[in-house]
Order: C-alpha cells, then sequence, then structure tokens
C-alpha cells in the first residue's frame, strides 16, 4: 500500500469510526452472535491473493459488527468501564504510525522520557505520594493492565523480602501474602505466577461494607510469624472490582510497616476520581504504600491498554526485574544517567504509550477530566438515590463513587430475569456479581458519552423488566 | 472532541502519518537527543485548562520527532525489525476505535473468534503442527511479547510437572529448567518471575554456530536427575536474537520425549520465515514440541504488539492461568463451548489484536508476505557475500535467514568506532552483539520498505567508515 493510497484508505476509516459514535447507540449493546457465528461467517483459509482494503473494511462492518459487545455505547454500565475519547484515538493512530519501540531509553529517548513526565504530571494531578515521582526514588511506568502491575509489585516484594534470593534459587514456600476475600482475581493469579502458591495467599475476610477487615489481617500476620512463615505482601484494594469496597490503608498500612510487609494498593478503577479533590479521601494513608497502581484505561479517557504502575524504590524494581544481555547494552543504560522500562515490567519490547495519555490530559486538561468524573459520580448517586426511593429495589452496597450495586428485593431468580432480559433487549448492558451469598445487579457508570438521559431510561428499563416479571 | 472535529483531525493526522512514512529517510536514524532533552523541552506540569490539537500535533513534529529513533526507516538494521504497514495502522486504528474488552468469549465473541480463526490461518501458513489448532486440542492465542508467551509456557510446564501443586503451594526448588546459553534474556527472567530460580535454569553450551549442544543438554539432564532434581522445560531458540542460530529441534525433542519435558520453541523473529517452503527445515521436528511462538510484529509487517503463542494442549495452559470470580461467570463460558482468552496469559484485559494481523494476511495474501520474506533473505545473503568478500571483513557467524553477523578484522576497538561513526553519522543504524568473546556488528534486515539500493548504501557507508578509521 502506497503513502497515497494510505492517506485515502486513512480517512475512510477515520469516518467509519466517527460514524460508528454517531451510531453506536442504533446497535444493540450486548453482542447477539451465537457461539462460532463470527467465525463460521468468515473465509476457513487464508487468501493466496493480496485483497483490496474496501473488502476489508466491509467484511468489518457486515461480519464483525454483529459480534461486538459496544463497550463504548453510553448505555453499557456493565463490568468496569473501559472508555476512550477521540484524543486518545488520535495518540493511539501517531503512536501506531510511528511504529517505535521504547524497551531502552536509546531506543526511542522521547518514548521513555514523555513517559515519565506524563506519570509524574499524574502524581501532581492525583496528589500521590512525592515518592512516587522519577525525581525521587520512586516513579511510574506504564504497565498494559493492573494485573501485570499487581504481579511486579509481588515479585519485587518477593525479592526484597528475600534478599534476592528467590530470584536466584526460586521460592521457598515460607512467603506468604495477603488480600481481602473481595481483591480482584489477578492477585491469587499473581502469587500463582510467582510461585507463591495460593494456597500462601491469604484472603482476608471484610466487614459490612465488604472492606478488609485490619484487625483480621493482624490476627493472620501473627499467626503466620509464629508458624515460622513470611509475610511480604499486601495489596490493598481502592474501589474492589465486586462492589467498590474501599479497603482502610490506614490501619492496614500501621500492619505493614510494623512487620516490614510491601504494602501494594490496586486503585485500578476508583483511583481516577482523586483527580478531584473531594474524592481524595481515597487515598487516605497512601505515603504508605510501596507501590500503586490505577488505569486511565477504565476511566480517564484513554484507550486500552494503559495501566499506570508507581513505585516507592525504583531500585528494588529494578534489580527484581533486570536481566542485561550484551544485545541490549549500550552507552546511554551505562551512564545510570536514563531510566530504561524494559527493567519495569514483564515484557521486553514496549509501545510509545504515553502519547495518549499525554493527549487525553492535554485536550481536557485537569479541570476537564474533573468535570467528567464528578458528572459520573454524580450520576450514579443520582442512580442510588432512585433505588432507594423505590420500594421494590434496595442497595446491596453503599455507592462511594460511580458503582451502584442494586437488587430487586424479590430474590435471585427475578434479580437474573431481569439481567438477562435487559441485556437481550440490546437497549443497554448490565453485568453482575454476588455479595453476601445474594445475586447482585452492578450499574457501572464511566463511559465516556453516558448523559443523565441514558442513566434515566436505564432506570425506566430496569423497573419496567422488573414488573413484567412480577406480572408475568 | 465531536465526532466532527474528529473528522477532521483524524484526517490531518493520517496525513500527518503517510507524511513522515515519505520522508523518513531525511531523519537521522538514530535519535540525537541528549539525556533528558525532551523532557526539559516540555511543561514541567500538566494543562489546567484543555489545549487545541493543533498545539498537541506540532509538539509531536518539533518536540517528539527529534527524540525518536526510526525504526520504521528502511535504514534501520539495528536489533530485530519491528516493522509495520499501512494495513496494519489501519487495522489498529480500528481496534482503538471500537474499543472493546476480548477477556471473555462474551465481552464480544468477534474478538475471540476472529484471534482464533486468524491463527489458525497461520498454522497453515507456517506449516505448524495439526495440534496447534483450535479445532485440535490445543490453539493459538495473541500475546504482547515473546517475553509473555515464554512465561506462560514455563508456567504451564511447571504445573504439568508439578501436578499443579505449585499453583497451590508455590515452588518447591526442585524444579530445572533449561535452554541455550545463546537464548533471550526473557528466558532467564521468565525463571525468575515463575520462581524456578535463575540458579535453576542451565545454560546449555553451544556449538560453532551459537546452537544448542543437545549432547551436552542430555548430560545435563541426567546430572540432575541423578541430583534428585526434575527436568521440567526446555527452551529451544528457532533464531537466537544475538545471531539467529537454530537450535537443533530433533535431538532436542527426543531428550524431551524420554523425560517427559515441556518443549517450548521461541521463533520470535525467524519463524515467519517458514511462510515459504524454502525455509520451514526452521522447523524441523517441532510436531514434538508442547508450544511454540512467534511475532507477526517483529517481520510480518504487523505493528507492536502482536506476538502468537501456540499450545498443543489448551487444557493444561488453562488450568494453569484460570481463576473464575463471580463478576466474571457467564452463560457462554459455563456451557464450555467457547474460548475465554483471559484463561491464556497473565492480563486480564486484551484489545482487538488480531483485526491488524487479519488485515495485513489478507492485503499482502500468502503470496505477497512469502514474496517480501523471500526479498529480505536474499538482501541478507547478498550483503554477507559482500562481507565475505571483502579482505577487511569476515563473517562472525552463519547466515541462515535475514541477519548478518559481521566483524572488521581489526579487532573490537575499530569495530567500536565503526558502529559509533554509523550511528552517529544519522545515516543508518546497526547495533551490535559479542561472539566468542569478540564484537560483532549486526546487520538485521526486515523493514518494510528496505530495498536493495539501501543496503548498498549500508555497506558503502560501512566500508567507507573502516577506511577512514584505518587512515587516521
Amino acid at each position: 500500500m502506497t503513502a497515497r493510497e494510505f492517506r485515502r484508505r486513512g480517512k475512510e476509516v477515520v469516518d467509519w469510526i466517527a460514524d460508528y459514535y454517531e451510531k453506536v447507540e442504533s446497535f444493540p449493546v450486548m453482542s447477539r452472535a451465537k457461539t462460532g457465528q463470527i467465525r463460521a461467517s468468515l473465509p476457513e483459509h487464508p487468501p493466496h491473493r493480496g485483497e483490496t482494503f474496501g473488502a476489508m473494511l466491509r467484511d468489518v462492518e457486515k461480519l464483525i459488527l454483529p459480534g461486538i459487545t459496544h463497550w463504548q455505547s453510553p448505555n453499557f454500565f456493565g463490568f468496569f468501564p473501559s472508555n476512550t475519547s477521540f484524543p486518545s484515538i488520535l495518540g493511539e493512530m501517531l503512536s501506531s504510525g510511528l511504529g517505535v519501540q521504547g524497551m531502552l531509553w536509546a531506543t526511542s529517548p522521547a518514548c521513555t522520557e514523555l513517559e515519565t513526565l506524563v506519570l509524574d504530571w499524574l502524581v501532581e494531578m492525583l496528589d500521590l505520594p512525592q515518592k512516587f515521582l522519577s525525581t525521587s526514588k520512586g516513579g511510574g511506568v506504564i504497565q498494559d493492565t493492573a494485573s501485570n502491575s499487581s504481579l511486579c509489585a509481588l515479585l519485587a516484594a518477593r525479592e526484597r523480602a528475600t534478599q534476592y534470593a528467590s530470584n536466584e534459587r526460586g521460592c521457598n514456600g515460607k512467603l506468604v501474602a495477603y488480600t481481602s476475600a473481595q481483591a480482584h482475581s489477578s492477585i491469587e493469579k499473581g502469587a500463582k505466577i510467582a510461585g507463591i502458591g495460593r494456597a500462601n495467599l491469604r484472603l482476608i475476610g471484610v466487614d459490612e461494607k465488604f472492606a478488609m477487615r485490619p484487625e483480621a489481617l493482624a490476627a493472620q500476620v501473627e499467626r503466620d510469624v509464629a508458624a515460622g512463615l513470611i509475610p511480604f505482601f499486601v495489596c490493598a484494594t481502592v474501589g474492589t472490582t465486586s462492589s467498590n469496597a474501599m479497603d482502610p490503608l490506614r490501619p492496614i498500612a500501621k500492619i505493614c510497616a510494623e512487620r516490614r510487609i510491601w504494602l501494594h494498593v490496586d486503585a485500578a478503577m476508583s483511583g481516577t476520581a482523586a483527580l478531584c479533590q473531594e474524592f481524595r479521601w481515597i487515598h487516605d494513608a497512601l505515603t504508605a504504600a510501596d507501590s500503586y497502581c490505577f488505569n486511565p484505561h477504565k476511566w480517564m479517557f484513554t484507550n486500552f491498554d494503559c495501566d499506570c504502575f508507581f513505585v516507592a524504590n525504583r531500585t528494588e524494581l529494578i534489580q527484581t526485574m533486570s536481566v542485561l544481555p550484551e544485545y541490549l547494552r549500550n552507552k546511554a543504560t551505562e551512564s545510570g544517567a536514563v531510566l530504561d522500562y524494559r527493567d519495569w515490567h514483564v515484557q521486553l519490547g514496549r509501545r510509545f504509550r504515553s502519547l495518549k495519555l499525554w493527549f487525553v490530559i492535554r485536550h481536557y486538561g485537569v479541570e476537564g477530566l474533573q468535570h467528567h468524573i464528578r458528572r459520573h459520580v454524580q450520576l450514579a448517586q443520582e442512580f442510588a438515590s432512585w433505588v432507594q426511593a423505590d420500594k421494590d429495589f434496595e442497595l446491596a452496597a453503599p455507592v462511594p463513587l460511580n458503582l451502584v450495586c442494586f437488587r430487586h428485593r424479590g430474590g435471585d431468580d427475578i434479580n437474573q430475569q431481569i439481567l438477562d432480559r435487559l441485556n437481550q433487549s440490546g437497549k443497554m448492558y448490565l453485568t453482575h456479581t454476588r455479595l453476601n451469598d445474594k445475586l447482585v445487579l452492578r450499574m457501572s457508570i464511566g463511559q465516556t458519552n453516558t448523559e443523565l438521559h441514558h442513566v434515566e431510561q436505564a432506570w425506566n428499563h430496569i423497573r419496567k423488566a422488573a414488573r413484567q416479571l412480577n406480572n408475568s
């Protein structure tokens, strides 16, 4: 494809994307594709000869779109938001076009330096501890997901606890990690990957708000120490996936400090709220954390993937992850004056992901981002008030920010039927969880283009579905 | 930003990218940025108010470009290729625009089904073992990098060897892994991450071609078994990073089969060569492998990130990686009729990466891809013949495909000076390695737009630099 053809085709794709956003509300939010349907619509074998781009774009429209669940629809209220914005898409286009590798500072200085700068900006924007600044002893890096950030935190904690012996000789079965029973599944996955073992990850009980009980953590740590084990890692969650519960960082941090346990704080979705002064209470006592992550690709209008991972002491992370073969040696690295981000995560190669984040921050400005986050929280609070005012429904958990966990009072069956009916209608999309062993509906508000009328309409659909089911 | 403004700005970005490719040869290939220069050119604090897109694009041009090392230049011969193509960029644009999550089949069926299909296509295109087909017991998945594929292979091997006990109770220090002393650094990184330990990764010696010596592997395995240890994983490399050495898969596979050791084959760069019948010898005996990976984001015109990871038995991988919290439960998953790719790697969230790969395969067709791969190999072979015919230079390793390791006969100092002079000239970019304790220059040919005249010109620059240094 010549540059000339790319100009033409690229502009068609830009229009296709703009059209998509203009008509996204006309599609059923949840794909109605049957198992195997999309694959069956496509040729079983690769083409021997090249095809035209026109044919490819038509197939996207005709064959792929029916298999898409529209995460960017303003009527998408499932899981967590994975929102994006036009400036972010433009940043991603440039990143694809430049096609640079940022594994070392030397392989494209701008890729490293812009990332470091933008992550320092975020420390300021979220009022994170100063120790997370690259100009201090710490620093931030973009990872793909919070799963990988948590894994890196776990690994650095493991090495600090064993004085780098587990990197050298493997794990010894003595290390014990802690998180709440409501923490994200990636913590268990990380404990398995890192050779710690699921049985050595203690899932600490939660209180009535589904937040970690610090006294239960303290008691378990003491039991483990008494048994000759080594507590080395606590993951506290600021906004659990299931119900947006906030683990109390202050007492947890105190326990960690006493035993020199690495404290990692996973704020994947909710961290973005700290853009606004009034929500900064979620980070109370964060100054005690060894590491922290949040995902602009969830709630900060930046397309996936973009998780920001911060450490208080970058040397610990780098010592854990670094392997330096001859073919990557270079003068800049040896000078010690640069950061080589390959030593900050599992992967070696890396994309120029800070471009899109930089574009988002510059496009909205801090003020604009605050405006949208406040708007989402307000919409969720209004929705919660409607639930509370309705005799058939109840809240199933506190609503600190933008996630509303609620249920019909009629029991699990009707809640499941409401969920199925709404999702099959194509008019909106919700997902569920279980809290106190009851099925709970989750209304997650954070899509870029979700407005009051979408939330009102969703509430009408929910009530209507409940009424129809009650009458049937 | 409205859809209307996105149409305008998006088209500007498309033109910017097209312009970039049209003038890429006018930039110094290696960025001349000094440490800290890019950061110092940017505001230290985030903007409070939003800025115009025009300002952002101007800054990319003026402030970011000087910090770019141009991986997409046809004069880039460093490291390995990380090539891309216009159809791939267009696929990535659509993927950004759609902004879907493919963690579960249910979260966007097309994202999973297209990926499965395209990876099945690749089994056919590269003539990989049938067991890697999703329609068999195995299957393929897109990962970010070969580092993560190798880690997943190591983890699945670890669990198979311990009957899932290490996932449960952590590692026991008895497991031993093997790879060659020339294998990629990610294997050592993976052994550390997975709790195996660097000391339990045996770096097997290599022959005069820098390929693993199978008799050394066999002897080490026997020593370890005799010592009560458990050999569980071998990573063989098809095309090492340093010199493109090919580990002999057939005798290695025989050793693995005897001891039921997991055999992973890392063909990150070179795997693409198997598109062409005449290079399929690189995969001799691959039918014995438990897992395999190669990176379309290196040599197959697909922009980063896109590594394809195949397993012979997907159940082993899924059992290793799966954690199923309530909020991810859904009917499709429980039916067992679908693949949920979140269980195939570390991360949970995932982008719609198969779109770009599908576009590349359809745009070029198998024939077109073969044409370009043959062309790159031929250019490298010609370059190698020029080196051999020159009395001042020598080849430092065999040249099976598209990487030429060579050196000036005058010793390490002059080779280092040649390298520095060429890279500082901005006219081309080369990197180095060490082989037999000598500094070696690496001429890696695989950029999408590299033609004969670029390679001829590079050789002229190299000889000229050598002559000038000899005369000074």
